[in-house]
């Protein structure tokens, strides 16, 4: 069973759905969200899509980001479904990762989980005033590599 | 005048939006653009947000990239308005810049562009069976920058 509401079936390691393309399970998802420490969100804004940069942190099983007031924090205050994504490529190995996240979004209160309990050590993409903490429910997950040992097409 | 209907009034070059985040012109944009080779498209997967990474160029001022069936090219055939992104950030400066493009997908038959009037150069981010190229119309262009003379919060 998935530990996560939306998630499909785990999957066995090392899963092919294509060609060179290989799904991850949950655990090497998790794991590999947790290398990175720069993600992409995905949000609406003014009814368009948009997608910026965050630094993140992952905590007790869910995401936290740093923002100002603006799109990234409207669309929390409104607990909005958002798609985080992280991703690592090597263009000369033509090898790869990327991690996506679907889940509820909502501002949060400071929480002590850095170094002697202090704030999470998670500092905003940009610098200014940008102290609001936002959380990512992890309500599903998924990843895919592409294998080492493939011809790329 | 901006050339891409979406857009805002065009910024002058260096403006400041917040303390160290500077916003991009245009033409700022438009070479960042196309100066990386791998962004990151955000679409509708059964009505829920997807990130997902691919592989690009950008020819006659649209941005192009090669997919499989799926949710991309579902995506694409229905012409739907989607977002794409590139970035690049090095931590240790703690710099970095971030270019989002808002705009039409609709698949398209090949396009020569390449060398010798060959194929585009854009091979697909995953191996396998990926050739049905998806072309995205820029109907807004916006960017952003951290100044590297800023203090990190």
């Amino acid at each position: 069973m998935s530990r996560f509401p939306l998630s499909v079936q785990p999957l066995e390691e090392g899963a092919l759905v294509d060609s060179g393309l290989e799904l991850l399970t949950e655990a090497q998802c998790l794991e590999l969200l947790g290398s990175a420490g720069l993600g992409r969100i995905g949000v609406s804004m003014a009814a368009l899509p948009a997608i910026f940069p965050v630094n993140y942190c992952v905590h007790q099983g869910s995401i936290f980001f740093r923002t100002a007031e603006g799109t990234k924090l409207h669309a929390a205050a409104h607990r909005a479904v958002i798609a985080f994504e992280v991703d690592d490529a090597d263009p000369v190995e033509h090898s790869g990762w990327s991690v996506l996240v679907i889940g509820r979004s909502e501002p949060v209160a400071e929480v002590a989980g850095g170094e002697g309990s202090g704030p999470l050590p998670v500092r905003a993409w940009a610098p200014g005033q940008r102290d609001h903490l936002v959380r990512i429910n992890i309500d599903m997950i998924s990843g895919r590599r592409i294998r080492r040992d493939s011809e790329p097409d």
